[in-house]
């Protein structure tokens, strides 16, 4: 009979402690729907701020003014931490033609690839060779690479229904592109952009040099899809012709900025931390509307939204908007070097830096039981359309803090239209749509509201409790 | 001994079958994303054709060219299925603007409802009352509207997540409210855009006068978001303002047009017909990409990609793309009148009229046990995010087939952004994305396929062949 009561009484609870949870999921959508204020952040960052490239101007004006906005927020700590970032810029506008005979030209749209250094001065024109992917190179060999511009014509896969996938599959030949061509002597490396349409916007991004010497490094740029579409024609009709580029970007001295860090401290267990975040710093061509001021301003409302939902957490939980996620990663470092150097307990971190489109669900990295745990909370989140709860990669800003205990988490939005925008000068305010950015924060919010009631112990109340 | 043998065969069975249902879904989903024609057959009808009222020249534009694509197809069937609709026509520009005092006025953004009266030659003046739904006329009575404007200004409801139910909170307004309006002596009535969003562009849709005596017929128009919100703020100061607005809107004659059809016939059992469609009538202010040219190069779609994924159909599949749903409902009646005449038998029909946004899944009108057939399939399309798969609408051309037996269905895209769109001068080509139409219209194949390989009947072959 004791057993019978027992059992009864945690049906009753559970009954219960789902219908407030329910009830809490809701007064969030509710509040991120009718008054949320990501977007209104959004649009002072995007159209009031601009671009934020790491080191820039704009990115001190982004940390002064997300820094005044959590102050707003009636938080319990707001903070600053220090971090050196590198400083590259892009300098005078490229320039690039396809010359088919000598004076008879076609101008392209490149750009300066993240990291890369400028041409020589006046520009460099070459031959051009076109190869699929970098590992085409060491077939071809020097001598018939030396001295010319390597062209790596690589399209996304387009029936890959996660772009991720498709990006991940050929964003190693826009890092690591040029490193490998200068080995066999080109004097330059022009990419197609990773950009699943075909449009005229040449898409940046980082790339890296690896251990090859200064004086070996060659410039690297991206070429819009509808130009390598014509490059590539060309070069069908006629091998000899000259690409001319022209680039003036240039690595200064690292300087410092700042990760910003605004918290909620935990009611019962305020050494277990919670992060949510994303990265403040953006590339420079548009206004990194959805990579990543999306994620950040949905981060900060996920403090806002708990607030004003009346939910007071239990652990403590923080949005941190990350600097030099794009060319770097030294905020991500510089966080969790903190972290370890602190001996702070983090049970939890989400990011979001995938854009802000409509949220279709979140992956983890985390052991099975935890996944199984977050796969009973699915019912609570139907209303709201949120169905994929996998495993899978979290976010580049928190890979820094992964050891043995945290669990790790990634929003997923819809990802159909991320790479039309990823980088170029087209991410800007104007292609992110209010409910689509609100239903984010608020996902987020929901997922970080129930980490944080029920812990992320995979021993269930019913193991604890059994007599 | 017999009895194993045979559930082991059947299993095999099953599994042979589920990978190939597997195999052909993914021949589907990837010769959409990388060779579709959905995207450029939308270019055309929104580009070189543009919006397409009933009636109207466009229209038949759309019949031929759509009908030509059909023929290309090599098809079994291609027809033009006759049926006369209404013909309404916008006439000179609207124009209306807030009177404050003489001869101090604003201009505002409206459009007149399909279906309305013109102004008055030289338009209507008139002092404007404000009401929030078309219930509140009720209580104000004849003294308080005879003569005035009545200003509609419900919003739709921002918190819930299908946007359509928000629609459906408010469409009544927009259809009802000049009728209602008259009957208080009325000169006109300004109804609230259906835009969950604050812009500028008025949004048009049907309304109708009900048996209200062609004399007592009233002028309705749309109002743009961010101008209802600015009139109900300039009414909070000054109730005395004056409102003038003028439209040259007419009802003429009906016209002779057509659904076009275009058929593949059914290998075993050519009678059990399934249709796939959409509506070729679109509003007039803009191209009508996303209501509905997105529903009528899916379904074109869907026969294309059996054919070229090489799957033959058991039963006959129609692709029909209905005209007049806008403002009349004409062709799908029409369809359905002569599938009764000549005793056809649908088993299944299935409409795209909610977007080319990403899909999410489908809405069915069944019963349980269907329902619950077709729930199995879940697992197929899990690799391509389609998770919903819930009782709900179909579609308005497709309801009139509606009986006891047919199975209908509605592909239900993200909602989210539609009614940015929806009806308004902006719902254009530039705001469709390529890979999210072509995913609608790989999933309406694979549902199609589907249904076509297991009908529509819920007694299971497990228990046909139940020894």
């Amino acid at each position: 009979m004791k057993r019978f009561i027992t059992i009864l009484l945690l049906f009753v609870a559970f009954q219960i402690s789902a219908q407030t949870d329910a009830e809490n999921l809701k007064k969030i959508y509710s509040n991120s729907l009718t008054n949320g204020m990501s977007y209104q952040w959004l649009d002072h960052l995007s159209n009031q701020i601009g671009g934020r490239l790491s080191g820039s101007l704009n990115a001190e004006k982004a940390v002064q003014y997300t820094k005044e906005e959590f102050e707003k927020l009636g938080l319990d700590k707001v903070w600053l931490q220090p971090v050196m970032v590198p400083r590259w810029v892009r300098g005078a506008p490229e320039f690039a033609y396809i010359e088919t005979s000598p004076g008879v030209t076609t101008n392209v749209n490149i750009c300066a690839l993240g990291g890369s250094v400028a041409t020589p001065n006046g520009g460099v024109k070459a031959k051009i060779i076109e190869v699929k992917t970098y590992k085409d190179l060491e077939a071809l060999g020097e001598e018939k690479i030396k001295g010319k511009i390597v062209f790596i014509n690589r399209p996304m896969q387009a029936d890959l229904i996660n772009t991720f996938e498709a990006y991940g599959g050929c964003s190693v030949e826009r890092y690591a592109g040029a490193a490998e061509a200068a080995k066999y002597g080109a004097v330059g490396t022009i990419v197609r952009s990773l950009n699943l349409r075909l449009d005229d916007y040449p898409h940046t991004g980082s790339m890296g040099y690896g251990d090859l010497p200064v004086s070996k490094r060659i410039p690297s740029a991206a070429i819009s899809t509808n130009d390598a579409e014509l490059l590539s024609g060309m070069l069908a009709l006629n091998k000899n012709l000259n690409f001319f580029f022209s680039q003036n970007c240039k690595q200064l001295s690292d300087v410092q900025s700042y990760n910003v860090i605004g918290e909620i401290t935990g009611s019962e267990f305020p050494n277990e931390i919670i992060v949510v975040g994303g990265h403040l710093d953006s590339w420079d061509l548009g206004d990194g509307s959805h990579d990543d001021g999306a994620g950040v301003v949905q981060s900060m409302d996920v403090l806002r939204l708990l607030k004003e939902s009346g939910i007071r957490p239990k652990r403590t939980i923080r949005a941190v908007l990350f600097m030099n996620e794009e060319n770097g990663l030294r905020g991500g470092r510089k966080y969790a070097e903190v972290a370890k150097q602190k001996k702070e307990n983090h049970v939890f971190a989400l990011e979001s830096d995938s854009g802000g489109f409509t949220p279709r669900g979140f992956s983890f990295q985390c052991n099975e039981a935890m996944l199984t745990k977050i796969q009973g909370w699915r019912s609570l989140f139907k209303p709201y359309l949120i169905h994929y709860f996998e495993e899978g990669y979290s976010g580049a800003d928190i890979s820094p803090l992964k050891d043995d205990t945290i669990v790790l988490a990634g929003l997923r939005p819809d990802s159909q239209r991320y790479f039309d925008h990823h980088h170029a000068s087209n991410d800007t305010f104007e292609h992110v749509n209010k409910r689509e950015l609100e239903l984010g924060a608020a996902s987020m919010t929901a997922l970080i509201y129930l980490i944080d009631k029920y812990g992320t112990q995979t021993i269930s109340n019913t193991e604890e409790l059994r007599d």
